[in-house]
């Protein structure tokens, strides 16, 4: 067998096997996407023709001469068995079985996949799914998630890989990132895990220079014990976040269905993701924010954190969050108080929170950033956009303090189209910013938990 | 006194002191808003000019000749007393301080606020403020908010009221639902209440025909036993959501910085809540996606719920949510199993959780969701827009089910740019979407709790 799995993330050449000209037909979706971002050789695959959109078209796997690193298999569930044994004994090192119809249907579909099974291990071929989306990898260009970018948006270049059980998460979340202009290195959905699962993802992540983030969306591990391994691995060398999802038997039950998975009990889980160093997250929302904020900020020395905001009711919700969440928004050392009363309005509230009030300048802010933060291991800065004084500077004002001080700063801005430009801003500065206090200070929280 | 508040919702005439021609001063901001929204007489005064903007500007508010209702005052805190004094002697009902410099900076602002509430008590005119945004009113026109439309979007007209101790809180809100669509009925921040508070505004709203929802921000109540009684009467008419800021003494002391009220412990705010009627809600995001599900659905009879879904991981994340919100997410009874077995292709996974797979069309949704709904109280409908089967046509679909079965649909839309498109799509038809799984089940538990 294949030891390693580098050449799913690496290929020179991709088969397509189940390849049609046919507009809007998955396995077209899926060649028009490949032929826009893979740059080596693509082979179609299909006996009913001879080329497919100015490409060389095959009748079976072996009629192909060149070396094939990859075959995608995209053809009805009873072909798939014959197709990957083609596939193997035309030299392919893997295959991506788009397919679906197996395990997930219920007891002929699961003894299918256990030939599936004896064949990767009889050829040696490794499979990624059946009843997947594969791969997304903005690197090597291989993008076998079969949706038109009108409905999913393709993310750039960027330090987060994601290992996803779930194709609909993995859809949902890299559409999303790829809006608020986050980017991706590799997603894998790999759905029925007849093969290639978690533990040989996180062990090729680990040392995947490219990747510099793991997000991981679990229903059930395959081997517990070398999941704690590989996951260990992963997050001595970076960050690696994860959520359980089919934490109870009704959620288990339809997990079940899903993927076929049996998903495990949730307390047991925990316990694991806490032994591999994995941060553990809550929900899809709590998985975006965290990629969100380690995509852009590095980890703070310490848990005090240092307020700052222009409106009162903000500063306030930003306290009682840092509370609520264990963060030490200790008092704003007298040494600094005195410094700030000489340099800031009278109007201002010189404390922690420090509230600049609504007749703030970009100044201001980086007068009362620069003297507070020093006492600190990092700020929130919360950012509402009424105030007059307010110009695009305040970004560059905020990020150079942060940089200056090596300290990462979090943006709590809540607003609506006029802050939401501003967010781009900050966020092209590798400043996240999010909406609400409650979301400010789970970042934060990320940022300053020892692993 | 002027026994009640009304005529601050119906004015006539405003006379607005401290006018300036200067644009982009606060004074003259506020005038362009007045201008733009209020079709009432509007009375610029000023002793510095003769006329702004082509509007007669007084010296003072007594060579006013015409009946005043409510005069708006932006002059410095110094002045304040005195011109406010010479409003009530020019017949003004009622005065919107906008004017900072009072309790929230110490003593003396204190006592300067004292000599207020004399004067309240004295003449009878009633007083929003100091140091407030004071009122935007989509329905009157009035807009005393200072901040330019280009970084505060107006809300347009809704059943949406929202009581906010925070003038920031308010602003950030307002915005937001503007930029999603969501119609307002009232804004009224109050600031530092040296008169009308949360308790003549409840009494106000619960009478108010064009307010269908209130929701309030609290840092502390002025008098609980009138609060309670206030709220309790609100609350038997129309839904009253809050969220308390300030629960901890950190926080709390901010919010006395900030507005100069004590905010009491969140214990007794917690009891006083509940006794009232009143929805409690935790945090900005949590008093925000309340106002959007409490606009656009009725109240569910029960809390069983029928959960729909083309991807399956969505499906187990809502299917967990529902659980661990104590929602009922009951098994599909056989009776519907046998129905829509019938109805439905052989791929789907017909339970609760009920999956349409990547392969549904917009018909299936519609079957499926009228064959369930049938048995539950409510729906969480998750549509992923990756599949090319679905089109515009299935909102239209869930929303004939909704109003057919009478019953509250929530949608569950995780995703990028066309989703987002679709978003507003669902939301112009009165069909709450949620980003998140959990963020989709919160908006149903609020649908679902009884009061």
């Amino acid at each position: 067998m294949q030891k390693n799995i580098n050449f799913f993330f690496n290929p020179q050449s991709i088969a397509l096997i189940g390849a049609s000209p046919t507009p809007g037909k998955l396995s077209n979706v899926l060649l028009q996407s490949l032929k826009k971002r893979f740059k080596g050789n693509i082979y179609p695959v299909n006996p009913k023709y001879k080329s497919i959109d100015n490409l060389k078209c095959y009748a079976a796997a072996n009629e192909i001469k060149e070396k094939i690193d990859i075959a995608v298999l995209i053809v009805p569930s009873n072909l798939v068995l014959q197709t990957l044994n083609d596939t193997a004994n035309a030299g392919a090192k893997g295959a991506v079985v788009i397919s679906a119809g197996f395990k997930e249907t219920g007891n002929s579909g699961a003894s299918q996949e256990e030939e599936i099974k004896k064949l990767v291990n009889k050829t040696g071929m490794r499979v990624i799914g059946p009843n997947c989306m594969g791969l997304y990898d903005s690197f090597s260009g291989v993008d076998t998630f079969f949706i038109s970018e009108d409905r999913l948006q393709r993310p750039e270049k960027g330090g987060l890989s994601i290992i996803s059980q779930s194709g609909s998460f993995a859809v949902s979340i890299m559409d999303t990132l790829a809006m608020e202009g986050i980017g991706i290195a590799r997603v894998v959905n790999y759905g029925n895990r007849v093969d290639v699962g978690e533990n040989d993802l996180l062990d090729f992540f680990a040392g995947d220079e490219n990747t510099k983030i793991v997000a991981l969306y679990i229903e059930a591990v395959e081997d517990g014990k070398r999941f704690i391994e590989t996951a260990k691995k992963c997050s001595s060398k970076k960050p690696v976040i994860a959520i359980k999802v089919g934490k109870f038997d009704a959620g288990a039950k339809a997990a079940k269905s899903h993927t076929g998975a049996i998903a495990g009990r949730y307390e047991i889980y925990k316990a694991a993701f806490k032994k591999a160093g994995i941060i553990e997250v809550s929900g899809y929302n709590g998985l975006l924010d965290a990629c969100r904020v380690f995509s852009m900020q590095e980890k703070a020395n310490g848990k005090k954190v240092f307020i700052l905001t222009d409106g009162g009711g903000v500063g306030v919700s930003l306290t009682d969050s840092c509370i609520e969440m264990g963060l030490d928004a200790a008092p704003l050392p007298e040494e600094a108080k005195t410094e700030l009363s000489k340099k800031l309005p009278a109007f201002c509230s010189i404390a922690n929170p420090l509230d600049l009030t609504g007749s703030v300048t970009d100044n201001e802010y980086k007068i009362a950033l620069e003297q507070g933060l020093k006492h600190y291991d990092i700020a929130i800065v919360a950012a509402l956009w009424g105030p007059p004084g307010l110009t695009d500077n305040l970004v560059s004002y905020i990020k150079d303090v942060s940089e200056k001080l090596k300290k990462p700063v979090i943006i709590c801005s809540p607003g609506g189209r006029f802050t939401q430009d501003k967010k781009r801003l900050f966020e092209s500065k590798g400043l996240p910013v999010f909406l609400t206090p409650e979301d400010a200070v789970k970042a934060a929280v990320l940022l300053t938990d020892k692993m």
